[in-house]
């Protein structure tokens, strides 16, 4: 293709190259409900909607086995197939796993990938139901299908927020970012000095929210109790900001975030400032948190000030007002996207 | 992990590998009806069963960019899925695309890929309902998900076979494989003299079945219309011999396969014989060829001799008489496996 146009892919960025990829698309079956643009699609099935989605994790781009052992990443990637069938207001019933290896990998290693699948199988109630396994060439590529289920009435999708809405998330930003960052220092020190000891001391929380995240269908079945619908919803992976921007996208409204309420723990406040970096930024652009960012009418306020686990964080405004940041000290700034660019 | 035990992958191969990994996992679902072993998985829904199938494809082992055009292999990415939903005598509906790209591509090229991937969906009438687009590093890694649906009572498994039953294919065999000899000698004589023009002259129909195959759809509507439902049924994907060998561990039987009735077609045959290959082990083994296995009951005969498309090529019998194939001269021998082994 060397006399043909080349366009390179990062000036599209993952989202608007699906964008491109995807518009216009013939629809053949009526009980496609929703396609490419949600945390996952939803198949029409009677009174309920069947919930599909799928992820891949590719060796040196998502994970990087010298610090992810193999049990932890087997469960990561059942996880973040599963937080985005929460983040429709669904229960997860089935997953298949598809594992690319290469010759590099032994069989007592896939047994420690696999127990880590079969333990996040285990604590969170689904079936492996399926899947494949080929040879790679070289590297780890494990690509996870997560199936399921909700009442059609019952689904969230990230396009129901409404001015006046209240934004909240049900856990503390930042802590998978800066665990990354933690994992990544000790990587360089070890790869530079072989024979110092990585200091890794209390710091347990950070690492094992990079690790081994869990998805929130503990929240699912919260909101069920209480008897209360998100209007939107969406998992944090790409990081507050960028979440937020597809659900203010989706709904055709604009957001105003309390920079005081987003929920960050001060291990991570510290560890940020240790890093020399902003713990807000860490917050906002981190990702992979896995916690639901969702937004509530306002007559669902009282719930929401007694609901275990949920943080007021700010409010939906009008389109035409922006996705704003609002800081401690009282000043209004536009927010970026700042997630996870892998191009 | 240097002083654990170490087992290469390849001492298993990928079926034992998978069964090794799967082995007694727990089941949460009671509508998880049929998980890790046929040629989809198979969830309760009413009447009527939802299948799914996941497959992964990746460049250098599944593919060669050097003479595979991003859109054939688009279209095929679906086609081996599509294949898959056939096999259970299901009708495909969803299929969700998740692709790992290096900067190497272009937007033009995912272009490309996504036109033969539509394109398929237009033959096949599937919709596009997912997926993701990441950075893979290096290399192209393409998975995809097909979900179909059946009538419970038509669903067909690789396990219903029994003695006595009648082994059909629906179309030739081993011509895909001979397209990838004839695409990998060209592509060693162009690295060896890259101006030497392609010798690929009324070869069409072997290179389209290895870059561009389709699934049997057709079949699957055949089937309904003469009211016929197979006792057992498989697509080629592995090789005919490997393919058959799933039919009969699952079904508890043995085979006998007439090598005569094997259909190959004269250009196929031709090809074998340049490549100094014989032409029943290309048939036997090549694989890719996408076309149904299936078994019948012996009271179906009358509408298998009238019914378009459909070879007959053996019999069920009894697992204590073994897999065997009876040559043209009379012998007996035994079958081996030999699928496409990438380990």
């Amino acid at each position: 293709m060397s006399d043909t146009k080349r366009t390179e892919i990062g000036t599209l960025g993952e989202f608007g190259l699906i964008d491109r990829l995807t518009q216009d698309w013939p629809q053949y079956h009526k009980n496609t409900l929703k396609g490419v643009g949600d945390d996952a699609a939803v198949i029409d099935d009677g009174d309920e909607g069947i919930l599909v989605t799928t992820d891949m994790l590719i060796e040196g781009i998502h994970f990087d086995l010298a610090y992810h052992p193999l049990k932890h990443l087997g469960y990561k990637s059942i996880i973040v197939n599963l937080s985005d069938i929460y983040a429709m207001n669904g229960h997860a019933e089935q997953v298949f796993v598809s594992v690319g290896i290469s010759n590099r990998f032994s069989v007592e290693a896939m047994e420690e990938l696999y127990a880590g699948i079969r333990a996040a199988c285990e604590v969170y109630q689904v079936d492996l139901a399926g899947g494949d396994t080929c040879s790679s060439g070289k590297g780890l590529v494990i690509s996870v299908t997560a199936i399921g289920r909700a009442p059609k009435d019952k689904i969230v999708y990230r396009s129901g927020a409404k001015a006046g809405d209240i934004i909240c998330i049900t856990g503390d930003l930042g802590a998978a970012y800066l665990g990354l960052q933690i994992l990544e220092r000790e990587k360089q020190i070890f790869m530079a000095h072989p024979d110092v000891q990585p200091d890794l001391e209390e710091q347990d929380y950070l690492i094992g929210r990079q690790l081994k995240p869990e998805a929130r269908k503990d929240m699912i079945d919260t909101f069920a109790r209480f008897q209360f619908l998100p209007t939107a919803m969406i998992d944090i992976s790409d990081g507050l900001s960028s979440d937020l921007m597809h659900i203010c996208k989706q709904s055709g409204t604009g957001a105003r975030l309390e920079e005081a309420q987003i929920p960050i723990r001060e291990d991570a406040e510290m560890m940020a400032l240790k890093f020399q970096l902003d713990p807000i930024t860490c917050a906002l652009s981190g990702g992979e948190d896995y916690e639901l960012l969702f937004t509530a009418e306002p007559d669902d306020l009282e719930k929401l000030r007694v609901m275990p686990g949920v943080f007021i964080i700010g409010e939906i405004v009008a389109k035409e007002d922006g996705i704003m940041l609002q800081t401690s000290a009282g000043q209004l700034h536009r927010l970026q996207a700042q997630g996870w660019a892998h191009f």
